[in-house]
């Protein structure tokens, strides 16, 4: 992605963080979302890049608050340039996500963008407030899962359907896709924390939970065996090793797992069945297809 | 300013910060700005609450990187909460402030607020980047002074002027007086760091050179005697106590300050006549009266 900055040194991080492409899911939903109207898909494109761009400047800002040496297989902002220039390159980045939107000339899809981005930073702030709190919900899990993640997909589809000119009830159905689709990733994200080959994914198997953070099926777990689970111990910082095996044990040993999987399938079928006002063109069969894929990838 | 967020946390997060304002200058100058057209003060008003809010969010990241304790008398976000809690609530008060933006339904300065905190940021990093290093010369911190101070005097003038629905020779004369008056203030800041009394400033004498970065007295110091001068040794870190006061008496002794209240008050000139096109009305003088205080304050 070619981004010009007018100073030397901040185009050479600009390059740095711009230059690895990860899964680019997002700006993909906004595209093929913009598919069902009469509108050009130049606005589309403007978003498409805005919505990639955003997601980046969240994952600066996440990287440095927590200190991760790697993104992508590359050093991090932070680890090179130290955490005053990450908080910053992070802020530019936003705010050159913010220029793209505007590029649409539509107030209604920046408007929505703005509270993306509110509802991306209290969603972590949520996560990192109830952090080693083992008593969260299952619907506190479902409002943060929202805002830290479908948050965004949901920005994105009903972004690129209100750029290509659709009906309000098309739009709705493109929004419900994003939302749903968002859900179902987070949800795969939870259980490739336990069951994910710690190679493929990048990072050790229960690395949330090590961390202090209550994943779907820890939430699931904590429900069952509510008295005496080794999360507690695990949160209040006993035998961390011992203790995070004995959760992952319990939590492949049991149904958890199953019951987990038919959460995320639930919502990628969910998102599916959204797209049935849509005529049957490629884009819908290709949202289709990643509502699949976002539920039986393995990284 | 009362603003509600729908997460409990967040909104004792939010009061702490939001209740106890500054100068509020931003926003005074970008509702007289607006008293030269026909369309209504509604659309000013929510420009003025965004470009305190960026100001505000701004502060919380650069407190946060700087590890300030104190903001206005009270305990900052991240000294309060953590780093990690901080960058967040900046990034959610900037999305706040973007949402204000939004309300005016105008993309021309949506645009402008977007580009304002690329020049922000890239401002803070260009100062940030250029820590200890005594060869910044005057041209590079003039755009240094731009970028992270006056481009949001510039805004806010320039955006109550364009919501105000005048004609573009009137939208760049705001436009104008918001740069220079900026200018002015960023400048009068630098001199306050070398002759202000610390208690009223509520920072020791000093203190920018002494964290290492050049102001204008400094770079003015450099130009005359750029051999042997005390700011090399003082940011080599050989003794900073006698060097930094070695450095402050040579700049005291000197035409320096007046040179330095020379270039202030130039610019709060300049301001002073891009008024010339208004009507003398009750806003105008208003604007007037800001830029001679911006060069008399002493806080």
């Amino acid at each position: 992605m070619a981004i010009g900055a007018d100073y030397a040194i901040l185009a050479d991080m600009l390059d740095h963080v711009l230059d690895t492409p990860g899964k680019v899911i997002r700006p993909a939903v906004t595209m093929l979302a913009s598919q069902f109207g009469p509108e050009g898909q130049g606005n589309a494109l403007y978003m498409a890049r805005a919505v990639e761009l955003l997601h980046i400047a969240t994952l600066i800002h996440d990287d440095t608050v927590d200190r991760s040496a790697l993104r992508r297989g590359k050093a991090t902002i932070h680890s090179l340039w130290g955490e005053k220039v990450a908080v910053l390159v992070g802020d530019y980045v936003f705010a050159l996500s913010a220029t793209c939107v505007c590029d649409t000339n539509n107030v209604r899809v920046i408007r929505r963008f703005a509270e993306t981005i509110m509802e991306l930073s209290s969603g972590e702030l949520m996560e990192y407030m109830a952090s080693r709190d083992w008593t969260v919900t299952r619907e506190q899990y479902l409002e943060r899962t929202y805002r830290k993640t479908a948050s965004l997909f949901r920005t994105a589809t009903e972004s690129g359907a209100v750029l290509s000119g659709v009906g309000e009830d098309v739009v709705k159905a493109l929004s419900d896709y994003g939302y749903n689709l968002g859900m179902a990733f987070q949800v795969m994200d939870d259980i490739l924390d336990i069951e994910g080959d710690a190679d493929e994914v990048g990072k050790p198997v229960g690395s949330d939970l090590l961390q202090g953070t209550l994943t779907l099926p820890s939430i699931l777990l904590i429900e069952r065996q509510p008295e005496n689970n080794p999360i507690q111990a695990l949160f209040d910082g006993v035998d961390p090793d011992i203790n995070l095996e004995r959760t992952v044990s319990l939590i492949r040993d049991s149904s958890i797992m199953q019951d987990s999987y038919a959460l995320a399938g639930e919502f990628a079928e969910k998102a599916i069945r959204a797209l049935d006002v849509l005529p049957d063109n490629e884009a819908r069969r290709c949202m289709a297809g990643l509502a699949h894929y976002a539920v039986q990838r393995r990284v």
